[in-house]
C-alpha cells in the first residue's frame, strides 16, 4: 500500500533514508536451502558504490562519497542457508553530515523530488533528499544479490550495461569490457569518448543521462501473469521505480511504432540441432502476450541527466511548514557538495538487481500456476 | 498472484476469454456514494467497439466484427450511486464462432501469445486467443469508465491520443479533433495521411504501428507512492499489461537520455495569477521522484503493428498436447477472417481506462499517507 | 482492501447484494488441467439452498424461500478444465421482492448489520440485508465447491457437521447419518431432540444458535505460513467473516486453558505399521506453531442464535440519510417474513466451503517455501 | 505470501529468529506527522520481558531468561515525527546460548513446531525454536507500540487482562488491579490464587494454561471490511497468530450457541444524555456484520499451557535431515533450562499489540470506503 514492497511471492520491502540510521531489506518468500553468502552481498553493494566503477586511469563520472557500505545479515539465514523465513539485511549509514544540507531546508532542488514529497506528506526530510535519494537502491542490490544466487542456481544469467551516455552510444557488443571502464559499456573505445563529453559537461557544472540496456539470458519459456501482471508490464514497474528512469522499451520497442507486421513478428523455426522451437529474430524482446517464450529478454531504459548541477536554477521556497497554507518565494539556488555526473554506470548494477527481483518472483509465482 | 487485478485499494479484477460465455470485471473498493451511471459505462464501451472510430468516409483502420458489447451492472449499485460494495459488470461474448479457429488448434501464430501461453499451461485455448485476446480490454474499459465518473467529481481529465501511425506524425495538437477521425489523432490532416498509409498496408496483407500518447490534467500534487509504487511505476506497470504496448516515457522520456541537467531540469516559479507554484517546462511529464507535482501528467507509448497479417508466415505446430513432452513441426501460416490493421485508435479508449485506474487508485491510497 | 477477496494465491473474490441482479466470484489462481464440473458447484449450492436439510419428515430448520440459485461459469473453464485464468461463476437472483423491505428502510433490525453498515457507508442496502445478507455465501459455497474439485485431487476431505443446536449436543459420531437429518447433525437421535427443541423456540418467535465442527482428513504436514499466516490463523479469518459465527477453538481450544502441559501435549510415536509420526492424541487440532502436522485439522465454531425474531424489538429509526448528521427516533420493530430458526445445517456448507478455500490457497502458497 | 506481513494500509513485517542476530519490524504505512518515542517502544518492550509482570513478592509464572531487549529506530521517524515513509526497529539478540539447544537438534519437542517446521522447510533452526519462538513477539510489541501512539491521538484504548489461569478465574474486574500483579490480572486477590496454583504445578515439572481477555473502548462505528475482512475476522487471525492462541470468541461467544435471539439480540437505544445510539447489552462484543457498532470491543482468547515441561515426555527423533527421505526414532524427551510456566501474563502486552495493529489498519483502510 504505502509502496516500499515489491513483488507477491519473493517480497522485498526496503526502508531507510539518506541520513537515517541504516537502510536495508527484509526479504520474505525466500525457499528454504539456498546457499546465501554475505560476500557476494557485500561485493554487489561494492559495485553500487560511488566510484566504484573506475577503469584504472580516472573516474570523473561519479562521486567519491566515501561510504563504507558494509551489509549485515540480521535474520533468515542459518549454517549458510536460507530458512525460508524473512532475510534482514541492514547497511548502516556512516558518512551522513547533515549539516551539509541546511541551506536545502527550505529551497526545492529543481528536478528533485523535494516539492514533491513535501506536497505528499506535508513535511520533508531535507538531509540529501531523504527517502528519495538514490542511496534507497542500495538496499534493492542487496536483496537483489540473494535473488541472483537463486537465479544462478536455474542457470539465468542477468546483465546490464550503458548503451549510451552524454549522447554517445557503443559501437559495438563485448560483455567482458562490461566492468573494464568506469561507464559499465560494453566498448571501452566508445566508453573513452563518452568519458570524455561527461569531463566537459562537468566543467560546466552540468550533467549527462544515457540509456542503460538489460539482457536475461537462459530464462524458461513461460514467465508472467496474465493479464495485469505480465512480464513486460512488472519489468516496466520495477525500472520506473528507480529514480532516474523516464522510459523503458521491449525488444524492438519504440522503433515497433514505425515497423510493420510482416517485419516486426519474428518467425519461429526448430533449432536445427536440438529440435526445439527458435525465434528467428527477437524483435519481442523475449515476450508475447506478457509470457516469456524462452528466447533472451531485451529491453533499455532512459536516464535522465543528474538533476544536481552547479548551475544556478530558478526554483522556489516555502516559508510555513504546513502543506495546506504554504507560502512561497521565488529564488535561486546553486546547489553544492560533490555530485554524479552520469548515473548510468551507478544505474547498471541496480537494474540488474531490480529484474532479479521481478524475474524471481515470476519463477516462485510459476510454481502455483502450472498443472497441479 | 495469479496476475487478474490491478490496484491497491481501487482494485479491478477482470476475467473472460475472447470465445468464452462472458466478460466482465469487478471493482472492489469504489467509495459509497459515488453515482454510477450504466450508460457512461455503454459509451465506453462503444467507443472501444471495433468499427467505432469512424469518420463519416471510411474506416480501413479497425475490424469490422459486430459485437454488441452490451454491459450489465449485477451489484454494487443502488439507486443510481455506489454502495461500497463491489461491483461487477458483465458483457457476454454473442458473435463467438469458434470454428474460425479449427486451423489454430495446433498452429502457434506468430506475434501472439499462441506460444508462450502454451508454454505456461501446458493447454491453450485457441478461440481467438482466448484470454490473450484484445478483447479482454472491453472489461477494463468498464471498469475505467466507473473509475473516469471518480476522476470527474475530482476534477482529473485524462486524454489519450494518437501521435503516430504508419511512420506519419501529428503537425498540430487539436482536442476536438480526435473523435473526428477514425484514428482518435488530434489533427485530421495528420490521420487522412496514416490512413493512407495504413490502406498501403492493408493491401499489401502487412500491418502497421504507432504511438498513443496521453495527458492528464487537474491532477493534485502528492500522488505516487514511494518507493516501488512511484506515479511513473505504476502506469507503466498499467500501460505494459496492455497487449501490443512495447514501450512507454514519461515527458521527455528516451530524449531526456540525450540531455542535460541545466536544460531537463524543470525551474519552478509562482504563477504571478495565484502564487502558487509552476513549473516552467515540463520534461519531467509531471512526476519527481515518482510523485505528481501538479503538473499535466504526460507520457506515450508504443504500439507494435498488428500481428495478424495475410501474408505467408514461418511458424511451428505442436504435435502432442502436452507441455513437458511435445514434439514439433514447422509449418508456413497464413491467417484468414478480419483483423485490425492499426491499433492505435481501438488503443486510445483502453489507455485512458488504464490511467484512470491508477490514478484513481493512488488518489485513495494518499487518503491514507497524509496527516491522520 | 476492501475485504471481498480471500486468499494469496488461490484467490476468491464475491460479489452481490441480496436483492441486486445476481450474485458471484471471480476465482483467480486456478491452476490449469483441474476438472471442473458445474453440477459439483450446482450440487454444493442446492446443498446450502433454505430447505435443502430435509429430513423426509419436516424442516422447521429454515426457510424455505424458493431461491433457484442456477450457477453459470462464465469464463476459465475449456473442454471442462480449468484453463488457469480467472473462473467467473454468476448465480442470478429471481426470487426478490425488494418491497418486503420498505418497513426496513430507516429502522435498524437488532442483532443484524443494518446498523454498522449505515455508519460506515453513510448509506444502506435495505433490501433483505443487501451485501451483509447471508445470501452472500452462496457465492462461497460455488468457489469452495471448485477448491474441494482439487482437493479431492489431493485425496484430502473436509467434513463439517453440527455438533450442537438449540442447547443439544450429538451423542455418538456417525459420518452417514449427517445428511439424514434437518441439521446435519451426524447423530440422528439427538438431531431429532435439537428439532423439537427448535420447534418450541420457533413457536414463541424466538431462534436458535449452536456449534458446528469440522474435521479435515488427509492434510499434509506443511501447511501454513508463518508467522501471520498460520493455519489456524487464516482459518480463524474464513470462519468468522462468516456472518453469524461468533468463536472458533482449534483441537482442545477452550478447555486447553484449564489443561496442563502434561496432558495437553501430544506425544509423538511411530506408526508400528508405516514406521511414520505417529501423535497419539490430538489436542492441538493437528497444528503446531501455526503449520499443519499431518494429523486431522479439526475445530468449532460458536453460531449465534438467528438475529430475525418474530417477538417485538426495541430499536431506533434514522430520520435523516446523511450519516454526519442523523437523527434518530426510537422505536419498536417487528420482523415478518419467513426466517431460519437455527442457521447451524445452511453453514455447514459454507464451513465446509471457506475451509476448503484456505487449505487450497496454503496448499498452493507451499509451493513456493519449499527447496527450490 | 510468506506470512511475515499482516496488515493492508497499515503494514508491519516482522523478521527474526529467536537466537540469530537480531529481531525487528518494519511498519509500512505509517502516515507522517505522528509523534513516535522511542522511550514508549522500549517500555512496552519492558512489559512484554520475561520476569516484567512482577507483584513485588514473587514472580513464578514467567522464566527470568535476563534479555536487555533494547529496540532501535532505524529510519522514518525525523525529528520525533513519523515520515511516512518505512519505520524500521530492530533488537539485538544478547543473550543466545545456543549451545543449550545441541540436545534438541535432532529431537522434536512435543506440542513445540519443531516437527511441523522441519515438515514445511526441510530443515530446522533448533536453538529455542527459531522463528517459532514466542520471541519473535517482541517484534509485534515494538510495531503495536507505534500503533498505540496512533490509537491514542484517537481516544481508542486497548486494554488486556488475565481472566483465568491455572482453572482460577478472576472475581472481579478493576482496571487498574492489572499490573499490580505477576498474571496482570484486574484481581489481585484471584491472582494470588492462580499465582498458588501455578506454583503447584511448577513444582511438578507441569505448567498452566488460561484466558486472556481485552476490551477496545472509544472506537468508532463502521470499522471492519465486508465481506472476508470483517472486524472479528480481522482479529481473530491476529490473535491466532499467536503462538499459544487455541481459540477466540466475541460478546458472549460460545455461550451465544446456546442463547435464543430474544436473548442474545442486543436492543437499541438512544442515550437519554447524549441522543446518541446506544446498545443496552453487548452481546454482539461490539461488532454487527463484521462492522463496529461504536460500542466496546470485547473478545477473549484461549491460552494453551505452556508446552516446555519438566516431564519425560515421549517423542521421536530424525535420523537424516532430509525431510523427503527422514528416518525416524521414538525417544524419551526431557527439557532442560527455564520456562514460562503460564504465558497469560507476557500475552497480555502481545495481544494489546495485535489488537492495535488490526485496529490501526482498519481505521486507514476506512479513510478509502467513505463517501468521496
Amino acid at each position: 500500500m504505502a509502496g516500499n514492497t515489491t513483488g507477491s511471492v519473493f517480497r522485498v520491502t526496503t526502508f531507510g533514508e539518506s541520513h537515517g540510521q541504516a537502510l536495508g531489506c527484509i526479504i520474505d518468500g525466500c525457499p528454504a536451502g539456498i546457499p546465501v553468502s554475505i560476500d557476494r552481498i557485500q561485493q554487489a553493494l561494492d559495485r553500487r558504490r560511488p566510484g566504484a566503477s573506475f577503469d584504472g586511469k580516472h573516474n570523473n563520472v561519479t562521486t567519491s562519497r566515501n561510504e563504507a557500505d558494509r551489509a549485515e545479515i540480521l535474520s533468515g539465514v542459518f549454517e549458510g542457508k536460507s530458512e525460508g523465513t524473512p532475510i534482514a539485511i541492514i547497511i548502516r549509514n556512516t558518512a551522513h553530515h547533515s549539516s551539509d544540507y541546511e541551506n536545502l531546508k527550505t529551497t526545492f532542488r529543481p528536478g528533485h523530488a523535494d516539492f514533491s514529497y513535501f506536497k505528499k506528506y506535508g513535511m520533508r526530510d531535507y538531509r540529501g533528499g531523504g527517502r528519495s535519494s538514490g542511496r534507497e537502491t542500495a538496499a534493492r542490490v542487496a536483496a537483489g544479490a540473494v535473488a541472483l544466487m537463486i537465479l544462478e542456481t536455474q542457470h539465468i544469467c542477468v546483465t546490464a550495461y550503458t548503451e549510451r551516455a552524454a549522447g554517445i552510444s557503443i559501437k559495438k557488443m563485448n560483455y567482458s569490457e562490461i566492468e573494464q571502464n568506469a561507464l559499465r559499456a560494453p566498448d571501452c573505445a566508445a566508453a573513452e569518448k563518452m568519458m570524455n563529453q561527461i569531463e566537459i559537461l562537468r566543467e560546466k557544472g552540468d550533467s549527462a543521462g544515457g540509456i542503460v540496456a538489460c539482457t536475461v539470458t537462459g530464462i524458461p519459456a513461460g514467465l508472467g501473469e496474465p493479464v495485469f501482471d505480465k512480464l513486460d508490464a512488472e519489468l516496466a514497474h520495477a525500472m520506473l521505480s528507480i529514480g532516474a528512469v523516464k522510459g523503458i522499451e521491449f525488444g524492438s520497442g519504440f522503433a515497433a511504432a514505425d515497423s510493420t507486421g510482416s517485419i516486426n513478428n519474428d518467425p519461429i523455426r526448430l533449432d536445427p540441432n536440438t529440435g526445439l522451437p527458435l525465434f528467428t529474430s527477437n524483435n519481442a524482446g523475449g515476450i508475447l502476450g506478457g509470457i516469456s517464450t524462452g528466447a533472451d529478454l531485451f529491453f533499455r531504459i532512459a536516464i535522465k541527466p543528474v538533476p544536481s548541477i552547479f548551475q544556478s536554477q530558478q526554483t522556489i521556497q516555502h516559508k510555513v511548514t504546513n502543506h495546506d497554507s504554504s507560502e512561497y518565494a521565488e529564488s535561486e539556488l546553486v546547489i553544492e557538495g560533490r555530485h554524479d555526473v552520469c548515473l548510468c554506470p551507478r544505474i547498471v548494477p541496480v537494474v540488474e538487481a531490480m529484474a532479479a527481483l521481478v524475474i524471481t518472483d515470476l519463477l516462485l509465482r510459476n510454481e502455483c500456476s502450472r498443472h497441479f
